[in-house]
């Protein structure tokens, strides 16, 4: 399974010289903060003291959950899933304004909806099964419906990249799939899963102590999956499972990986597991308000760009993200040095 | 001193409308975040359910800084304000970087600086003095300086919007500034000025500590400053008084104002102390890394956007911010709602 795509960790070849060129600039040292890690990352990730963003897109996988059919888990019902997918495909969702707005490429995969939807040039069908089965009643998904999808993921990264593309963000839309992204959090961070659980898109307090018996009883019902593989069949979605594909693919590749929220964490979760070097490719775009984003930040010791107390997934808080990794790799490009700019710097007084 | 302009407060006559236009938007309520309440504000300010940015801006003041003279509070030479002008108009500074990525027309501004530059498209020059005076030979600048620094910075705003521009930031350039900064916090907010001086552009632990005793001879030569004219003129700059002039400008002129880091915040504290209803206009960018930003944003009660652990100044923070401002205007604007979308909200389930 996937056992072409290894993912190296990033050659430290280039570290001192990045770091010189960034010290050269007419600022003081560190002034840029975050920018300026950005640009040291994306250096290193590209191999190369001129590192520079190309073709920047989005892909939003949508897939439908076996445990949101019934509305136990979910606010909206799952017939959402569906009618958020057209609206991507005509233009309406928050994900298209942010991708219009920063001119991002945005592709839509139906990884596994419950609807066919009809030809649309936006839309890739990539649909494994009519959603996932009820994790009560057995895994998600099988572990070849698992390698399927993840392979789907990878291949869509393989297009994007044999297009010009070197920077990627990954999105989603699931009804149900925090509760997926919280059975994942649990197994690969072991804290306990009422820990993980949030409330959504928005459950109140009752709807959110169901959500958590649920989960709970899940989590009896597979006590105990032995590979990271067999975790992301049994807990995941088909829209994780691609996103876990195609970030993998995305870091072989040696592409600027952009981390979403709640549920693409997750997906990078098991991805982690397979491949811990993937981490050194992901910028992580924002600090979602979703219950539990934060900790699995916390787990993989990474600090998010921004914290804008969103939780809308969709892959928003990548589009969002965008630009100010791109104001870092400009920075670092088109700054004038003390020496060309006939800047004094601190040690010439 | 710039009696004739005025801020009102903003009129709160759309607000639920504008809450409701946002909650119908095509995801869960709330979920945006802060750009759920940037949306809000933009529509108050502009007094409509539909705002837009119209030619957004950063104006850069620059001055120079009596204290600043002798290199005792500045680990860089006061040479290095006007150098860094130059590079303001040669295109090599981070702002011009981030002003070009984003489309933000630049103004640059002499307010003081210690030096005579030739003329140029991008320089204004509004020059004041040759620098301030020491603060411990006498107040930073005389009452009537202060006035026409905050005139020259109200005009300047103003032929911006004559032009038809709707949002602006504001930066600095002026070494030493961080030690003006930090007197007028802590004048106008009454914290020790010890807890108000931070590194600037870099000291080191002796270069802090020296730092700190000459502020705190600074206080003791000046113990109290009766107005907030007075204060500014006192211990500010002229790039700082002009930003003053230039917030309570654009406020009253009703403009989404930008407000920057550690400096320009200092110099909006001025301007609140003036007029309290300034405040209502404001976006603040970003949490600057220089100490004592974190409780000058905390003293107003104000949430900033990005936390990039940025401490450049020259209105970067500023830039970086007002795509995600044009964001929230964006989806306010351009996403569907649930009933143009077709999709089911929460209670019509």
């Amino acid at each position: 399974m996937m056992k072409e795509i290894i993912v190296t960790p990033l050659s430290q070849e280039l570290r001192e010289s990045l770091q010189d060129k960034i010290n050269q600039k007419t600022k003081p040292p560190g002034s840029l903060g975050k920018l300026e890690k950005l640009a040291l990352q994306a250096g290193l990730i590209q191999e190369t003291l001129t590192p520079a963003l190309k073709k920047p897109a989005v892909i939003v996988f949508a897939g439908d959950h076996g445990i949101a059919a019934d509305g136990v888990v979910n606010p909206f019902p799952q017939a959402v899933t569906a009618q958020m997918v057209y609206n991507f495909l005509q233009g309406g969702a928050a994900i298209n304004v942010f991708c219009r707005q920063h001119q991002l490429q945005l592709i839509v995969v139906d990884a596994g909806v419950n609807h066919v939807f009809p030809r649309h040039p936006m839309l890739k069908d990539r649909k494994i099964a009519m959603g996932t089965q009820h994790m009560l009643r057995g895994p998600a998904m099988s572990q070849d419906q698992c390698r399927l999808a993840m392979e789907a993921g990878a291949e869509e990264v393989r297009m994007l990249h044999e297009g010009g593309c070197n920077i990627i963000g990954f999105g989603e839309m699931g009804i149900g799939n925090t509760s997926a992204a919280a059975l994942l959090m649990s197994h690969f961070t072991s804290i306990p899963v009422a820990d993980c659980t949030g409330a959504g898109t928005g459950s109140n307090t009752q709807q959110l102590a169901q959500k958590k018996a649920v989960l709970q009883q899940v989590i009896q019902h597979h006590p105990s999956p032995r590979t990271a593989l067999q975790a992301l069949a049994t807990f995941g979605g088909f829209e994780i499972a691609m996103i876990t594909g195609a970030i993998l693919q995305a870091a072989a590749l040696k592409m600027i990986v952009v981390i979403d929220g709640f549920i693409v964490t997750s997906a990078l979760l098991a991805a982690v597991a397979m491949q811990p070097a993937v981490k050194d490719y992901c910028v992580y775009a924002h600090c979602s308000e979703e219950k539990g984003h934060k900790a699995m930040l916390g787990f993989l010791g990474v600090q998010p760009l921004l914290q804008l107390d969103m939780r809308l997934g969709e892959g928003t808080g990548a589009a969002i993200a965008i630009p100010v990794i791109q104001s870092a790799v400009l920075f670092l490009e088109e700054m004038a040095s003390f020496s060309s700019a006939q800047v004094s710097n601190r040690n010439s007084i």
